[in-house]
């Protein structure tokens, strides 16, 4: 692989994102022979994830068994000491900022620059796997413990993030952004308020202000992630270079049809909720899939009144939810979805209400990010191919205080969100390399 | 329309039960006078479930508030209280059983005859109307006053039945089967056991057996009901003959997909368990409703998990409930659905099992009773037409003691279990009259 590596290839590459700087001593750039030959201890990253695992680890359970570290519970705490204490052995210091984001930095040889940063994020949902950010973080640390065990020291500072609470809906990297309001702090998540959740893991609900970043102050950020999704997979690429994380617009559907006796209503005289739900629902899946493409719809939640065996449903209320990283394309399709509801409510005497109660813009990576990642891997002679991510990331929010770019590697059979939640630990080492030169090659531009 | 009510038409009709009898002294036959002009008070019936209407009425509501007065609660042991009264004033002797049933016997000229048992039941549901069991229940006592007003004594033994707690599952009318089991009396009914529920009523959960009535012990059981459904305000008439109450099969379905990410997951990988069932109401309203008839199908309950806006729903459990006079009919109808079942899980991916919960056989109405109920109508110059009881009804369960018929009235907008629940006011007395002379008629045979 080595071999592959010219300096030709380099700089075609780089010419893309800006021309070469003079090279500072002690660059990747200048001491060839170290830079393209560094590697992470895949063994050590390994290890370091088993280790993680037993922090939320279901009574007498095994790896296999995934974990459950939901944000602010004891286990969260706990896999968050493990991991300060990986740090500190890697030479980082780490510190817990007001929104309970771990920071660990590792100085750069010219301190004026903008720190590139990197990590991803430690909790899970009840009942998740061992890779779902837990990959991002460990291999972050593990890249740090790899340049000191060569003793390199990048042109710019690194910053190791483990943002806090992401499953709960990125609410760590909301604070980097300032973006935690009074009324989320009195919000419960999982059952803590999160007030009470960031004093239990460090932060400070007072002191939001001080963990805010001001937009323009980091150089990148760069997040290592498995894909959650079979797209990798199926194509046997082991290396995703994620276009952006896709835009999200959900809305919430109210049918109103009339409750009556399932006994006595003849079939003609029926306003059955459910009824034109059930095709509202077949609806969203044939507009979503009119076209080709990656959007995606789903109808994940839905409640029937009065919900009993023998009365007529006379009340649905569901959600839909459209993502895609196309803006443009969400708009078309709630505009054909709306069509459809209006044809389904006359052809069912119910009356339907569509409200549009989210709209997420996508994040897309920074095409510079995207083509040094592409390099890494190419490098590395590891093939990639080019994604979306359907699912939401840290990534999304710290996109908006710099450059961003993530890097996916193949989900096992998709599944995430689940003890079965597994990544072939050859494709975590590939991934951790891709990371590393990515950076490493970023550092010079 | 008495002018319409001659001699010949009415031997005519009779003539299909069985020959006439040698007229008794004082029937009504015999008092051709008396028994033809026979009339039940209106009014009088009026303001007696205007008068019921108070028990379970919600704080502050008027008689349009409908009522509240579930089995076993305060409202319902006030409410039988007031009709145990009514039925005191109206010379009959209330007794309550050990199944909670109150029974209030009027002597007939023959001792040795069976019984005329006609009746309703006055629990109601939660936010229920005024008429539903209330209608047959104060009809049944206004006949007793109307034969007392002319001194009218028939020759069977009359017996005034309202049965307890018929909203909840006849079960008033089971233990007069003898079918309250001990399983059955730990059952909670809006929270009581019934074992205490019984007791609250004046019941007695040790004595069930003196509940207990001998098939064939009864010489007939007429009921009067609301309809429930708009089929008699549609046709614009104003008396039903019920062919009979429907069978019921209710099957629980349960249908596996794949819970998975509804960002990363693509379209075509999703095993939709929500898709699925979508399609399968669909084809449930298409099954039932391909032939003409009086079937029905219902999907009234549905629950999705994990229930999620941002995840494809991996389970569905939803039941299916089919009604109509035919028992094949039901169970071919059955099968076309579990045909249809198969191939939406081959094309969702999904995994379909449908289990049969519940098989209630028809309770069809005797045949000679339909025709009495028909001729009753007919010299009162009211019109009828037949029709099926789509709902359960105390008489079902009667219908094994001795030979059963029952009168529908039009329930306006065939609104029923709701505070709007309504039926005019000479629909009432329409059919309190119809059951006063179909008894009439009978008791003559």
């Amino acid at each position: 692989m080595k071999r592959e590596f010219g300096r030709r290839e380099f700089v075609g590459t780089m010419a893309g994102v800006g021309a070469l700087a003079a090279l500072p001593v002690r660059s990747w750039a200048a001491e060839k022979k170290t830079g393209p030959a560094l590697r992470i201890d895949a063994q050590r990253l390994q290890r370091s994830l088993e280790d993680l695992s037993v922090y939320g680890r279901p009574a007498g359970g095994t790896f296999a068994d995934g974990v459950s570290r939901v944000a602010y519970s004891e286990s969260d705490v706990a896999g968050r000491k493990f991991v300060m204490g990986l740090m500190q052995s890697a030479g980082l210091t780490p510190r817990i900022d007001a929104a309970g984001n771990i920071l660990g930095r590792r100085d750069g040889r010219d301190s004026a620059l903008k720190p590139i940063l990197f990590g991803s994020h430690i909790d899970s949902v009840p009942g998740g796997g061992n890779f779902d950010g837990e990959l991002g973080s460990l291999a972050a640390i593990e890249i740090a413990r790899t340049l000191n065990d060569h003793r390199f020291v990048t042109r710019h500072p690194l910053e190791i993030t483990i943002w806090s609470n992401e499953e709960g809906g990125t609410i760590g990297s909301d604070g980097a952004l300032g973006e935690v309001t009074p009324e989320l702090l009195e919000r419960q998540f999982n059952g803590v308020r999160l007030t009470d959740g960031l004093r239990a893991i460090g932060g400070d609900a007072t002191r939001l202000e001080t963990a805010r970043r001001a937009r323009g102050s980091i150089h990148c950020y760069l997040e290592l992630h498995i894909e959650q999704g079979a797209i990798l997979e199926k194509a046997g690429i082991p290396i995703g270079v994620v276009d952006g994380i896709v835009s999200i617009d959900e809305y919430e559907v109210e049918i109103r049809g009339v409750a009556n006796h399932a006994g006595t209503t003849p079939m003609p005289e029926r306003h059955n909720a459910l009824l034109a739900a059930a095709k509202l629902i077949e609806a969203v899946q044939e507009e979503v899939t009119r076209t080709p493409g990656r959007q995606v719809g789903n109808v994940g939640q839905l409640a029937v009144f009065p919900n009993a065996p023998n009365v007529v449903p006379g009340l649905v209320k569901h959600s839909i939810e459209l993502r895609d990283l196309s803006e443009e394309n969400l708009v078309r399709l709630g505009a054909a979805i709306r069509a459809r509801a209006e044809v389904i409510a006359r052809a069912t005497g119910t009356q339907i209400t569509i409200k549009q109660v989210e709209h997420l813009p996508p994040a897309l990576a920074t095409p510079e990010i995207q083509g040094q990642i592409e390099t890494a891997a190419r490098v590395l002679g590891l093939r990639s191919m080019h994604l979306p991510s359907g699912a939401g990331h840290d990534a999304q929010v710290i996109s908006r205080l710099g450059p961003m770019g993530m890097i996916f590697i193949p989900s096992v059979g998709g599944i995430s969100h689940s003890p079965k939640e597994f990544s072939q630990w050859a494709d975590c080492a590939n991934g951790a390399n891709v990371l590393l030169h990515a950076i490493l090659q970023i550092d010079e531009t």
